[in-house]
This record gives structure tokens, sequence and C-alpha cells, in this order.
């Protein structure tokens, strides 16, 4: 798509827009919360958010990826305790399998249960590490139902990554949450604020409850260009989550289309020349037309590269030249997300702002409540 | 492509073998050095192998990807003219780019350059590192054209694999050399025989005498299978590279096609779950069926894990049986190949016969000289 299909994600009536194509459109009737002046009625709603969980639910924990520390996981599952919720911690959670939390069946077979199971509201992973990208093949022939999908919020983050591209092909439109996972030292060692995020977007029903507003900085000669046109604000759909893993799914059935949306990236340990190669990966397969047809671009804590002396820290001015982004692209960075202990949430799937004057990405609450 | 296929790879007669359809196929008409008993009058011929240097030529020396050691460069240049050739270092050659041997575009016209050079018979790489990604669009928009490719033999590994793999798409069946680099540590401290192996890679008019035939292992549960269908040896064209590069141009334009071919892998200072997600991107990339299509699978160096205790040696039996390869797919591997001081050459390109009672890998004659 051309740049000027971008600037037409700013208006939220404008539901023609052929860059938002895969993404179900749908007029929302009713909603007595429905408060909010984005939302007028009849107005376009876009994504599909699964009803929050409420005190005494009991909500499904799954380990997708790597093998898990029981001691944290435990102290993740008194977390939940206080907040009211009553974690179901599948079986298959304490098995490990070389770095893994068991054999590539049981933790895709895990994760399917845990939606089918008609007792749980949730499916919070216990952790990421690696192995989603091995059970992505099993999981599409596992009989996971669009309708068991909708249902019920998923939350995670880091290689969980995958999953939440898998659950979109699956369900176009299905709003996840890129959030803290309970047995992840991040999260035992987590901010209040981190954890406090984790429970608004289990328990709030309006997806901007759910997902409040969040902070970033703004590179200051990327204010200017199609955000200025636009007011300063650009929206789209929010897609992405952890570089290595987006750059692990293109060429994939499970890479999102990206053009016309706002891509968010994040990852940690990770020397420079990684992050630039996935970053030319993600660019030479759209042509060498990513960072042009994006709507924006979101960017968390990348820290310092792994490898020093291999090139600068991610998140420095020199890093964004290394990239090439174009100057007309909005660019938020240092966005509170990542692996970092005050790790906030981010709706993946939901059309978000980016407020370039601001520095801040807000959801738009466009949403149907399923 | 079904595994039938991959067994009519052992027929070299079997022209209209679907799995090779993207390599011309044509007759040689004559050619006064071709005794070799595989190359029967009139036989098909596979690839395009470039002519020799001779004593006194020119050869260009460039460097695509990372910044280079000058001192290792100079070590390199006086082998070479030990050798009898004069190596032509290009300007650009000393250049530095944070990371990068100079700018995108100096990088790559300095390639181009060095094919388009009428005074000079060959083009090798002075390093690998990182950088060779980031100028594939400029490369596709340079003009190089493929008269000026089968002109000259080029040489490189590592990063430089994205580069074999854009000439074969600029030039299909053109024939490259996987080989030492003269600016690269692992040459200066190399063994007599990799830099031998780099010297009759440049001087040999026969594909067979420039690429010896390398001994590797062969894991004894894998001998079987199609292999032992086929009286133990298997043929097809050779492609791959470093494990990294090849992950990194999936769902690129220059991702190789990988069915019916005879796949070599290589890397270094990876931890086994990214060796794991870059093969699991191959495995989903081809709908699951990569290591069913292949015909064979060559492994060279891989060394220990970067990050120790998360998962075994690369060339471990256990090894394998995380990647989950099929008890039938015929595999050799610590072939010489690789970020080791006795790294050998390889014919990217050209078809190759595995012996896996011999546990060799062998070129197999058919190539047109251009």
């Amino acid at each position: 798509m051309s740049r000027s299909g971008v600037h037409s994600m700013a208006g939220v009536h404008d539901v023609d827009d052929s860059c938002n194509s895969s993404v179900p459109y749908r007029h929302k009737e009713s909603d007595e919360e429905s408060d909010d002046e984005q939302l007028a009625a009849g107005a376009a709603v876009y994504g599909i958010l699964p009803p929050p969980v409420q005190t005494g639910d009991r909500v499904s924990i799954v380990a997708p990826s790597g093998a898990v520390n029981k001691n944290i996981l435990q102290f993740g599952c008194e977390i939940l305790k206080q907040w009211g919720l009553q974690p179901v911690v599948d079986d298959r959670v304490g098995e490990e399998w070389a770095y893994l939390a068991g054999p590539d069946e049981h933790r895709a077979q895990a994760l399917v249960d845990a939606f089918n199971d008609p007792t749980t509201k949730a499916v919070i992973c216990a952790g990421g590490g690696y192995g989603s990208t091995r059970i992505l093949l099993l999981l599409s022939q596992s009989g996971l139902h669009e309708n068991a999908l909708q249902k019920k919020r998923f939350f995670g983050f880091s290689d969980i990554t995958a999953l939440h591209s898998f659950c979109r092909l699956l369900l176009p439109g299905y709003i996840s949450f890129h959030s803290p996972m309970i047995a992840s030292s991040y999260f035992r060692k987590g901010t209040d604020e981190s954890r406090r995020a984790l429970k608004l977007a289990l328990f709030q029903r309006r997806l901007s409850s759910a997902c409040p507003t969040l902070q970033g900085c703004c590179y200051t000669r990327l204010q200017t260009g199609n955000a200025a046109e636009s007011g300063g604000k650009v929206q789209g759909v929010l897609v992405g989550g952890n570089l290595s893993l987006i750059a692990a799914l293109v060429g994939t059935p499970w890479q999102e289309e990206l053009s016309g949306k706002i891509l968010f990236l994040e990852d940690v340990d990770e020397a420079s020349y990684r992050v630039d190669r996935m970053v030319m990966q993600l660019v030479t397969s759209t042509g060498g037309r990513l960072f042009q047809d994006l709507a924006g671009l979101v960017l968390g804590h990348f820290g310092p590269p792994r490898e020093g002396g291999r090139g600068p820290p991610v998140d420095s001015m020199f890093w964004f030249e290394m990239i090439g982004l174009p100057p007309s692209l909005p660019v938020l960075h240092e966005i509170p997300v990542g692996h970092i202990l005050d790790n906030r949430v981010l709706p993946l799937g939901a059309v978000v702002e980016m407020d370039l004057d601001k520095a801040q990405l807000k959801v738009v609450e466009q949403v149907e409540l399923s």
C-alpha cells in the first residue's frame, strides 16, 4: 500500500481502508460502557476482545515454550490468588525436555486444552524462553477452534509472540495481551506497576481500562512527516512483539501482514548486528517497503547489546540511522514494554493511536466484546 | 515434491526430474578434459562453472560485510601473491561504518565493480561478519548482469552465504565457492590443507579437482532409508551455507528452493535453542516438509553452543533427535567446513554426491565450463 493509505488510518470511520482488509469490521449495536467519545453509536469496531475475568474465576496456566522455574511459578500463582483468581496449572507445565517445558506434543496439547477448558476464563503463559515455533505446525493441526479463542483472553510475551500471531491467524481481529508472565523472574522482581498492568488486563472489561496509555519518547527528527500532517497522531492495528520471533516467523504461515500497521518491537540480549539483521529480514521480505508502509513504529526495551563493541545500543539515535528509518515515519521508543522489571501490557491486534506530541501510545476503544 | 522424486536424483541421466527445475540443463558438446566416467558424451550437465585463474592473473578483493582487519588482509594478499596472483584490493575495503566495511552503497558498488572489472579473473571476499543482507536490495537494482557473473569464480562463506544465494538467483546454475576468506583469522591461523583448498578452487579447471572429496561422519541410525535403497549414494544440487544467513533469507527473494536439494549448514557461536529456532523457521516455511523433501543433509562445524547449559552441542545425536530428522534422510556431519582452522571448499550450486558408506561428499562432474 502507499503512504497515503496510512494517513487514512487516522480517520476511524474510514472502514474501507484497504490496509485493514485482514481485520473484521463490525458495527457495535450497544454497549452500556461505551461512553468513550471515540466510539459513537454505529461506529466501526475493530478487533475482538474476549471478556475479562472476575473474582473467583479459574484461569489456565500453560508453558508452551521453555522449561519453567517452579519456585517462581508458585510465587506467580500466589499473586493470582491474592487477586481472587484460581490458577489451574496444567500438569504438563512441570515437564522438562532439554531446554523445553516438555515434548512439543505435550506443550501444544496443553495450550489447546487450556483454550477448550470450559471451567477456566483466561489463558496465561508461565514463561517464554524458546519453543513456541516448534509447536506451530502441531497447533495448526490441533482442531483448536476460533470459538474457543474468542472466549478467553491470552497473556504472554517474548517467545509467546509466535503464539499471539498464531491466534490472530486463526481468528483475525483477536485481541491478545503482550504481558508479564507469572513464572518469569521479571515478574517476581517486577514493579508494582507491572503487576498491576497484568491485573488490569485480566479484570477490566473495557480495552482502554485494561491497557492504560503508555508513555514513551519521541525521536525528535521523526516527529514531522506523516504524523504532523495528521495532527501528530496516527492510528493503526498494533502488531509485533519480540523481534527475534517476528523475524523467525518471516516466510512462515504465521507472519502477520505489516503494511498499514503499527509495529511494536522489543528484544533483549541481542547484539546490534543481530537486531540489524532481523530488521533487514523484515525489510527485504517486504520488498524494501517496510518502513514506508508502516503506519508507525513503537519500540520497547532492547537493552545494551549482548556482545559489546559490535555496535551501538539499539535505542540510540545512531541505531535509527543504521536501520534507515525514513524521516516521515512516526516513531515512539522507550515504551515500558519488554524484558524489564516495569513491563506493561499491550493489546496486540487492537487499534491503537500514537500521539507524537505527547509521546504516548493509547488504545482506541473500537472493539467488540465477545 | 515427494520423497520418490529424491530417489531419481541418483540417476544422473534423469534430467526431467522436476526437483531440479531451477537448474538449467544443457548438453556438453565437447571438453578435452572430460575423461571422468561420470560425464559421458552427450550427458546432461548441471551448473555453470566459471573458468579458473592462471598464474599472473589479477583477482578482485572485496569486503561486502563486516569491517576488515587490515593486518590479516595484508597477510592474505601475500599468500595470493605467493600463488602467483595479483590481488586488486578495492579502495573501499578499508572503509568502516559502525561494524560494517563502509556504507551499504559502497560495499554493494564495490562488489558490482569487481564482477564488472575486465582486468580481474575472480572475486574473493576479504571477510564475513555481518552486512550482506543489508545490500541485497541495492544489488538487485545495480544492473549486475549474469554475463559478468559467469566469467568469474566467487569465493567466501559465513555472511557471504547471502551473496552466494543472490548470485544463483541472478544466474541459475551458477557455481560459487563456499571457501576460506583471505582476511579472516581462520585463514591466517588456518591449516595448510585449508589454504590449499582455496588454491585448488581458484586454479583447477575441473570441478572435481577444484573441490576434492571431503570426509565426514555418518550418523549410524541414518544410513538406512532412502540412501540404502539407492546403494548408499544420493545426488542433488548443493545449497546452503551459514545457518543464520539461510534463516535470515527465508521469506525474502533470495531464499533458495530446498526441495530435492542437498542442504549444507554450518554455524558458530550459536546457542542450541537458536540453531533449533533457525532450523524450525526453515521447516515451517516449507510447510513442515523440509526434511522429507531434501535429498540429503550435510552438516559442517557448529562448535559448542555459545550459551552453555541451554542445550546440547549441535553435532550430538541428541540434537538430531531434537530437530526431528526422519530416519530415512541421508545425513553426513562433521564435514570439515565452517568456522574452523581446517575450513575446506564446497561448490554451491553444483551437483554433489553423498556416499554414506564412505561418509564422503564428492562433486559430480556435470558442469559447463563458461
